[in-house]
C-alpha cells in the first residue's frame, strides 16, 4: 500500500528531525503550515482551496509550546504503531488511550487540534495515519468490482442498499468496472428510486447516495473513482443553496480541509441539478425561499468557487424566482419521471449527445 | 411473499367495506384504533407497548371527516398499486404524487398522519404497504447469508462496512447462518473495532452497528434475526440514560410505534452494558452526570419498561455514582481490551458458561 509507506516515512521524518536537533544540542522545533483563514487560498487553476506558504514554528524553546510539542510526538508515535500493525482507531479511542500517556489531553478538542497539526505538517490525511472519523460514507450501487482486504465483491450484488464506503477508502482496490458515468444524489430516498428504476443499467452508471453533506470518505471515493475510472461525475441535489453547496464541497472542497483537498476535491464533477432553470422548465412544486436561503445564496454568489457563469446565472435566477425545489418534487409527474425523463434530458445536454 | 399478500388483502378489505356501505346505501365509515396516550398500554406479558381497544370512527356522514376519509382511500389505492407492481416510494415522494389527486395534502405532516391511520387500521406496517422511511438501517458483519431479489450474499464478504440493512427488511430471505449470538453496538467506531479485532469469529457472532437510535429497519431486522436464527441478542451502548434507552427501544419498543411493536420489539434481547457497575468494576474514565442526564434517569426509573430489578438497581447506582461512561472509554486499557476482556467477561456471565 503506497500511501501507508508514505505515511510511515513522513512520521519517521518528523521524529528524526526532532531527534537530530537533540543530538546536535539544538532546540527541537517543527514548522507547521498555518490553517488560519489568511492562509487558505482558492487556487483558480486547481479549482479548489489549498493552504498558502505561511508557516508557524512550534518549539521546545517556548515554554507555552512544550506540552503541544510533546503531544504531537505522542500522537505521531501512536499513529506509527497503528500504521505498522495495520489497525485504525477513532479519534475518540485515541483520546481515551491518551489517558495512559504522560501528556494526555484535557478534552477531545485538544486532541483533534493536535491531529490536525500533524495532518497539515506531514501533508497526510488522518485516515492514512490510521485515525478514522466515526461515520461511514455514502452508498454505492452499480457495476464496479472492489477488493478490500482479502474479499472481492461487486457493488451490484450486495443487496438493495449496495456498498457502503468505509472510512478507509485508500485500502480499497478498484479491480474492475463497467460504467460510463457516476451519478451522486443527495438523499437515500432518491438513491432507492434510482436502484428501483434500474438507473444503473439504463444509464450504465454508478449510483451514489450521499446521505446529505458528503463524508470525507465519500469525497475521497468520488475523487478516486473520477481519476481511476476516468468517467464523468454528476451530482444531483435539491434545488436550494444547501443542495448547491453539498455539490460544491465535493467539487472544489471546503476551506476547513484546505490541507487535504488535493486528495478530496473532484474539480471536474458537474452539478446536474436541480437548478432554478429546472424549476421553471419542469414547472416543479416549490417552496418560497426563506430569509436564510436568500442570505446563503448571496453568500455563495461571492464565494470564489461559484464565480463561473453557470453558477452566477443560476443563483441570480433563483433569487429572482424566490423559489426552491426538492429532488423528489419530480414525483409530481409520477415516481419514474425523474429516471425516465429528467436524467436522460440533463445528461444528454451535458454530454452533447443522446444517452444510450 | 406472505406479508405482501396480507397487505393487499387488508387494503382490499378496507376498500370493500366502504364500497359495500355505498352499495347498501349506508354511510361509509371506518373504525380506527386510537393512538392517543390513553390507548397506549404496556403489556407486561408481551413485554412491549401495544394499542388498547379504544377506537374512533371516521365517517363520510361527518362533514369534517370527508376530506380525511377521501385521503385514506387515495393513499390506500396508491399503496395497493405500489405493492402490486412491487415498488416502493418514500413518504416524501407520495406527498408530491398527491399533487395529482383530487384531495391532495396541505403539508407533509398531514400525509404522514393519514399513512399512520392506515397502518393502525390495517395492523400492517408502512414498509409492507410500500412506503419507506428515508434512512437505511444498521450495518451488519458476520456469517449470515441473505437473499434480496435475485442476489445472494454473505455479510462477511462485503467489505469492511459489511451489509447495510435496507428499509425493505421483509423482502430479505435469511438463507443460512452460522452464528451463536448477535451483538449490537451503539457507534460505528465500536463496530469497526469489533470487525478489526475479528469479534465475529472469536465470539461466533453477528456484529451490528446501530448508528445511534435504531431505525425501524434495524429493529425489524434484529427481531427477525432473533426469531429465525434463534440465538441470543446483546446490546452494548454507552453507559448513560441515552444509551440505556437506545437499547430499551430495541427490546420493548417505543410508545409512538405501539401499533407495530409486535413486529419490531425483541423482548428477549439483553442489555450487555455499559452499566454503572461496569464503571466501578472496570474503573472507567467518566464524565459527571448533567442535570439533563439525572432527570432522564429518574424518568426511566418510572417507565414500565424499566421496572425489572436489573434496571432499577443500575439506574439507582448510576444516580448515586453521579457518573456516566462511553463505550469507547475501555480504550484506556488499549484498543483491544473491550474485545479481549470486557465482552468475554460479560457474555460468559450472561450465558452462565465461558465463551468458546
Amino acid at each position: 500500500m503506497k500511501h501507508k509507506e508514505e505515511a510511515l516515512a513522513k512520521l519517521r521524518g518528523m521524529g528524526d528531525e526532532v531527534l537530530e536537533s537533540v543530538l546536535h544540542e539544538n532546540v527541537p522545533n517543527i514548522k507547521i503550515p498555518s490553517r488560519g483563514t489568511g492562509n487558505i487560498i482558492y487556487n483558480p487553476d486547481k479549482r479548489y482551496f489549498e493552504l498558502g506558504d505561511r508557516k508557524g514554528t512550534r518549539s521546545l524553546g517556548n515554554v507555552k509550546q512544550i506540552k503541544k510539542m510533546a503531544q504531537m510526538m505522542c500522537v505521531g508515535n501512536f499513529c506509527k504503531e497503528l500504521v505498522n500493525i495495520q489497525k485504525t482507531a477513532t479519534m475518540r479511542e485515541m483520546y481515551y488511550v491518551s489517558e495512559g500517556w504522560d501528556v494526555g489531553f484535557d478534552n477531545q478538542q485538544e486532541s483533534n487540534n493536535i491531529t490536525e497539526d500533524i495532518e497539515v505538517t506531514l501533508g497526510v490525511s488522518r485516515e492514512n495515519l490510521g485515525l478514522l472519523p466515526e461515520e461511514d460514507g455514502a452508498s454505492v450501487f452499480g457495476d464496479i468490482t472492489l477488493r478490500d482486504d482479502d474479499v472481492e465483491f461487486n457493488a451490484k450484488k450486495l443487496g438493495k442498499s449496495g456498498y457502503t464506503i468505509p472510512p478507509t477508502v485508500d485500502d480499497i482496490e478498484f479491480v474492475d468496472s463497467n460504467v460510463d458515468r457516476i451519478i451522486a444524489v443527495e438523499t437515500m430516498g432518491m438513491y432507492h428510486r434510482m436502484v428501483q428504476e434500474k438507473a444503473y443499467d439504463r444509464f450504465n452508471t454508478l449510483v451514489i447516495g450521499l446521505k446529505g453533506q458528503a463524508a470525507r470518505a465519500t469525497r475521497r471515493f468520488i475523487r478516486r473513482a473520477s481519476d481511476e475510472l476516468n468517467v464523468p461525475v454528476y451530482i444531483c441535489n435539491d434545488g436550494d443553496p444547501w443542495g448547491f453547496h453539498i455539490a460544491m464541497v465535493i467539487i472544489s472542497g471546503s476551506a476547513k480541509l484546505a490541507h487535504v483537498n488535493h486528495d478530496l476535491a473532484t474539480p471536474d464533477a458537474k452539478f446536474l441539478g436541480v437548478t432554478a432553470s429546472d424549476i421553471i422548465n419542469y414547472d416543479l412544486p416549490t417552496d418560497d425561499l426563506k430569509d436564510v436561503d436568500v442570505n446563503r445564496l448571496k453568500e455563495l454568489a461571492q464565494d470564489p468557487r461559484y464565480k463561473g457563469e453557470f453558477w452566477q446565472t443560476e443563483i441570480k435566477k433563483m433569487l429572482k424566482l424566490g423559489k426552491k425545489a426538492e429532488q423528489q418534487s419530480f414525483s409530481k409527474y409520477g415516481l419514474e419521471y425523474i429516471v425516465d425523463t429528467y436524467f436522460p434530458n440533463k445528461i444528454s445536454a451535458l454530454e452533447g449527445k443522446p444517452i444510450e
